[in-house]
C-alpha cells in the first residue's frame, strides 16, 4: 500500500486538519466529533442541512460545506458510517430555529445511525426531516444496502437543496425539493481498478487486466457483472442505457460525469464526449453539467454517470451562488 | 493498460470533443488545430494570453481557458509539445490588437515551438512576448529541459496574469506581472507510482513497493532521487524544505498542493495539513491556497507543492473573478 498518509488509523483526523488549514475561511472543524461546519453555522432562520457518511469519497461531503450548500458534514472512518452522536451534535450545531434536513445516502449503516440521531435531536425539540438518496440503477439490494444505493445524485441534491434553504424556504418546502431531485435522478458507475482502504492495507477486490466491473458501488462492492473492457464509446453506452431505460429523460437534464478518484481528467473528457453523443441521440438536452471528481472511492479508476431531469426551478437553484471547497460559483 | 479511451491515437481529439460538449458555453474548440479558445476570443483591446503544451496534465491548460484566465490553449499529443502552427493559429485567433503573451513551461520542445510561432506571428504584425516558467527546484537540467522545469507556478501565473490582462493592462505591464510571479514561485513534486502514456501502453517507469521518486517531473522524468516511503509528515518536509531553502518565503504566500492525477483528495488533505504546519513554523503565512488536481500527470499517484510569495497586487489579481472549467469564482 502506497499512500500519502501518516498512521492508517489517523487518516480521517489528519485529513480534517488539512481541510481546516486549507479552508478555515469558509469552514470550521469539530475535531472531537469529526464534523465540518459552515463557518457561520448556525444560520438563524435557515433550515440546517446535515449530511455525512464514510470518508474516502472526497470532496463529498466535507468539501460541500459552505454558503449555498451544506451546513455540516459528519465524517465517518473510511467507508464506514459516522456514529449517531456525531450526527446529533451536528444537528444541534446547525439548528437555526427552522429545523434540520438530514441528507443520507442509502446504506444500511448510515440510515440506522441518522435515524437514531434524529430521535435524539427530537428530544432537544429540533424538528428533523430526512431525505434518503437512492439513485443507483445498478442493483437493488447489495452488500451494504436494502434497496438502491445513494450515489451521484447526492452531490446534485446537496447543491440544489442548499440553494432552496439559502432562500429561506421552510423545512417542508426544502424537503419537497429534495424528494423531487432524488426522484428525478439516476446513476450508474463502473470501475477499472479496485481501491485500498488504508486500515485494510490491501485492495478491496481484484479485477483482471482486461475486465471492468459494471455497476460498481462507491465502496468497491460488486455491481451487475464483470465485463471485458471495450472502447470508451461502448463503456458510455453501458453506463447510459440502464439510466435511460429506468426513467424517461427526454427533455432538459443536468449531467454529472464523475471520476472515482484515480482516473485522469483527460479520460473523463473522452467519456463525456461519448456520453454527450448518446444523450443527444436520445433526446436528452444537457443544460448544465459537471465533469470531474465529486463522489470518489479513494484511488479507484473508473467513473459514474448521473442524470437529473431539470426544470426551471431546478436550474435556477443550480445556478444560485455556492461557496464551498468543492463547488464554487457566483461568489 | 486500462483506460477510458477509444483508440490511443485519438485520445486528445476525443477529449477535446468532450471539453467542447461539456463547456461549450465558455469555450470553443478548433478541432483541426487542437486549440481551446475562450468563446468570445479575440477580445478587442485586451492582451491575448496563449498557453499550451503536451496533453495529460488536465485541467492545465485547456481547463484554464475563459474570462479572467487564458484566451487559448494549444493541446499537443500526450506529453508532447504542440507544433508551431497550432501556436501561430492560436496567436492570430486571440489577437485583439493589444498583442499576445505566450505562457510557456520550460521544456525544450515547447520553447522551440513557441519561439517559431512567435516569429511567424511577427510576420503578421502581431507583437508577441513570452514568459517561460521555471519554478521546479528539484533539478537543474533534465531529460527534457535545459534549466529548471516549469510546473505548478504556471497555474498560479495563468490566473494572476489573466486578471491583469482582463484589467486591460498593456502587454509590457502584463509581462511584468508574469515575470514577477515566475520569479517569486517555487515548486517540488513527488510520485508514488508511474503513469502510462496511452500510445506507449506501458508504465513510463517502475518504482518499488516501498519507494517514491522525490523531485519527479510532470512527464514522469526522473527527479532528485528515489527514497523509502515514509509518513506524510516526512514527505511534506521533503517537499517543503528544498523550496524554502531556495527562496525566502517569510511573509505572505499563495500555496498550491497539487495532486498528480491518481491521488485521492483525502490524501491531499492529509499532506496539506502537514505542509501547513511546516509553513507556519517557517514564518510563511498562507493567504490563499488550492488543494486538488490542477497540473497532473495522467493517473500518476503523488503530489507537488508550489509556493508563491504574495503581495497586495498579487492577492488582488488572484481574487479577481475567473470563469474557466478548472478554476471558477466570482462568476
Amino acid at each position: 500500500m502506497k499512500k500519502l498518509i501518516n498512521d492508517a488509523a489517523d487518516v480521517v483526523a489528519d485529513a480534517l486538519r488539512g481541510i481546516e488549514a486549507a479552508h478555515g475561511d469558509r469552514v470550521r472543524v469539530d475535531h472531537d466529533h469529526h464534523i465540518v461546519y459552515r463557518a457561520d453555522a448556525p444560520v438563524q432562520g435557515k433550515v440546517g442541512l446535515v449530511s455525512g457518511g464514510g470518508s474516502g469519497h472526497e470532496p463529498m461531503h466535507g468539501g460541500f460545506v459552505g454558503p449555498g450548500m451544506l451546513d455540516a458534514a459528519c465524517a465517518g472512518e473510511v467507508f464506514t458510517s459516522p456514529v449517531p452522536e456525531q450526527m446529533q451534535v451536528a444537528t444541534e450545531g446547525v439548528d437555526g430555529g427552522a429545523g434540520v434536513l438530514h441528507i443520507v445516502k442509502n446504506y444500511t449503516g448510515d440510515i440506522m445511525n441518522f435515524e437514531m440521531a434524529a430521535e435524539l435531536a427530537a428530544e432537544s425539540d429540533i424538528r428533523v426531516e430526512t431525505i434518503v438518496t437512492d439513485d443507483d440503477v445498478a442493483v437493488t439490494d447489495s452488500l451494504y444496502t436494502a434497496g438502491r444505493r445513494g450515489v451521484g445524485v447526492t452531490v446534485l441534491l446537496e447543491k440544489i437543496v442548499g440553494a432552496a434553504a439559502e432562500e429561506r424556504r421552510d423545512l417542508d418546502a426544502v424537503l419537497e425539493v429534495a424528494k423531487k431531485v432524488n426522484g428525478q435522478g439516476r446513476s450508474m458507475g463502473l470501475a477499472l481498478t479496485s481501491c485500498t482502504v488504508p486500515a485494510a492495507g490491501k485492495p478491496t477486490f481484484e479485477l483482471g487486466e482486461d475486465e471492468f466491473e459494471l455497476g460498481i458501488g462507491i465502496h468497491g462492492e460488486p455491481g451487475r457483472e464483470r465485463r471485458k473492457l471495450g472502447p470508451a464509446s461502448e463503456l458510455a453506452q453501458q453506463l447510459a442505457e440502464p439510466i435511460l431505460a429506468d426513467l424517461d429523460f427526454t427533455g432538459d437534464a443536468i449531467a454529472l460525469l464523475n471520476g472515482m478518484g484515480g482516473t485522469p481528467l483527460l479520460e473523463l473528457y473522452v467519456m463525456y464526449g461519448e456520453v454527450a453523443k448518446i444523450l443527444e441521440k436520445s433526446g436528452v438536452r444537457v443544460v448544465r453539467n459537471l465533469v470531474g471528481n465529486y463522489i470518489t472511492s479513494l484511488e479507484m479508476a473508473g467513473c459514474s454517470l448521473t442524470l437529473l431531469k431539470a426544470d426551471d426551478e431546478i436550474v435556477k437553484l443550480w445556478d444560485a451562488p455556492v461557496n464551498t471547497p468543492g463547488l464554487r460559483w457566483g461568489c
